[in-house]
């Protein structure tokens, strides 16, 4: 790549950013969750070269590496930055650690007061680490290919530092949000001003746009996905947007189902991110052309491969496609996920006689 | 309780029932998922004596005295048989086991010859004990409360015996469903046709009314939700109702979401359980008054206690008790909860100056 190219009009270069000033592109943009990852061979040899996986992720030559590694393979249109959404809690003092084939662990917060001791004093080597390798992928991608900075939404971020580990329910932060809201919304007010800070340090280091996962907004009655999900990254990305009216936002809200459209109007984020289970039918008429939609192929769609991915690609291309609109899964890959599928997926998207 | 009450009106006794007339009941009748547990420390002492989980499961006399624990304490409208859903597998002969603190364990179904193997050969014996359980409730119950019975759902049973355990996406089972539908549809009609033996030997031991559980509903694309949760249940409803079309049925898809008002209306179930993320105005406006919907406060909200969730007890009792309504969680209730809240919980339903 010519360094003048980048120089020149580093931004306009980037195909996939054009969604966000309103245009339907044909092909549309794509780019996959977890496109960096287990399922590739050349990942799993660096990450075992690595250590740990939180050290890989502070890692800037070996985390730019594998972010690299499906734009070479693949060439999707926007690379993301290769790290995990518990840097936050653990630039916030929290130690996280992650057990082979568990996930992550962390001594769980336990009330206000440990909530109160939480502290970015720490955290300038970690978010300079992480910013450091996404400077080094400005320089490596290629110019048409947009960068994705990323952190994880103050809810989900906090169901781990509650809970010491993922799962099914939340119950111990559904828990402590109703016990003790004050903790709960100042653990809230922390998470916005340290991803804050971290988000802008990824905008200055050269990401073109972001995304906000909140996984687990999926458990919370109405009333609490409110408070937790929706308030906290409306204050996230209005303080973003002050900073850097022009870089996207994408929100994921996972599961939100039927709360998927409030999440739309009232964050402020320029795209979201549509999870497996909504209907197309739905997304068109709720949130298709009001906002720019990403997703939302299933996964495990993408496992099986062949004459039902491709039935299903052209579906989702043909509802979403007219308007802005960038293609995605509906969730991560997952590990066991054949390489020569995603090669074949990134065909389907780009091949124009699918729509007609 | 004396014998001829029982004899003379057994059902119009049971006031649960009569929501399934179409009428709303003031105040509301109540039972909650989960009622019989951990929670409970008689239950922990009979759970010591039991030895495994399936032996309690399987042990008559000590299944109904947990099921009776928590209807002698707080005098539910109905009790639920104690039971679990993965007793199918076990009797088509896929060996379960329960590894404390760490939650089911199965050896997977690999493909469809795995499938066509299972059998309900050694049924019987597991069903009778189960049916014995029942039985000895129906005598033991007061005349005045509802016994369900209950199975899971062909779909989240599915989730277990292909994954062999618990997980937060239901890789493995939605996997197959894509790679070999034909084997997967297999297993979903062995799992109709089991379901309908073992409810239908509940309801001849004496339950009242069913539950069918679809725990795992939320993650499915539309149409997978169509083919792997509407038609099965849809086939198992009916094949129900051709044999005791009397006995009421409560579908509980939980996670279903936007999905949740076609399932209503399209597997012929007599009331929909609703989880706790389905906003109450959506639930009064899309389901009330059409069938009977059981629901939905969050036992995080239990666990708490105190006016925040006497608040949330009146609002639902406001929105949905106008129409025909049977009060319960959103999802089961959590060990550490308090059993005192309960108690508290029961009494606030109760308490018909809550409604003016």
């Amino acid at each position: 790549m010519p360094a003048t190219k980048t120089t020149l009009k580093p931004k306009r270069a980037r195909r996939l950013l054009s969604v966000f000033d309103g245009e339907a592109l044909s092909p549309p943009p794509v780019w996959l969750m977890r496109q960096a990852g287990r399922y590739l061979p050349e990942y799993r040899a660096t990450r075992a070269k690595a250590g740990g996986f939180l050290d890989l992720c502070y890692n800037p030559a070996m985390a730019a590496e594998v972010t690299l590694q499906p734009i070479r393979r693949f060439g999707f249109d926007a690379a993301i930055l290769f790290s995990d959404i518990l840097v936050v809690p653990d630039a916030l003092g929290q130690k996280v650690s992650f057990v082979e084939g568990e996930g992550p662990r962390l001594v769980p917060l336990a009330d206000g007061i440990a909530i109160a001791k939480l502290s970015l004093a720490g955290a300038d080597k970690i978010f300079a680490t992480v910013a450091e390798t996404v400077q080094r992928l400005r320089q490596d991608l290629p110019a048409e290919t947009a960068l994705i900075g990323f952190c994880g939404a103050p809810w989900t971020v906090a169901t781990y530092m509650i809970g010491g580990q993922g799962s099914s329910d939340q119950a111990a932060a559904r828990g402590m949000a109703y016990r003790d809201p004050a903790a709960f919304q100042a653990l809230m007010d922390v998470l916005v001003a340290a991803s804050v800070t971290y988000l802008d340090g990824q905008v200055r280091a050269g990401a073109d746009l972001l995304q906000i996962f909140d996984s687990w907004a999926g458990s919370l009655p109405e009333d609490q996905f409110d408070r937790w999900v929706i308030a906290p990254t409306k204050a996230l990305v209005a303080e973003m947007k002050r900073r850097h009216p022009d870089v996207p936002i994408i929100g994921f809200p996972r599961g939100a189902g039927v709360h998927g459209v409030r999440f739309a109007r009232e964050t402020g984020v320029d795209a979201v991110g549509c999870d497996t289970a909504m209907p197309l039918s739905q997304i068109r008429s709720s949130l298709s052309g009001k906002t720019v939609v990403q997703g939302n192929l299933d996964p495990l769609l993408l496992v099986a491969g062949g004459e039902r991915m491709r039935t299903q690609v052209r579906r989702i291309v043909e509802t979403l496609g007219v308007n802005p609109f960038i293609f995605n899964l509906g969730h991560g890959i997952v590990p066991h996920t054949p390489p020569e599928h995603v090669a074949a997926l990134v065909e389907m998207v780009r091949d124009k006689s699918l729509l007609g």
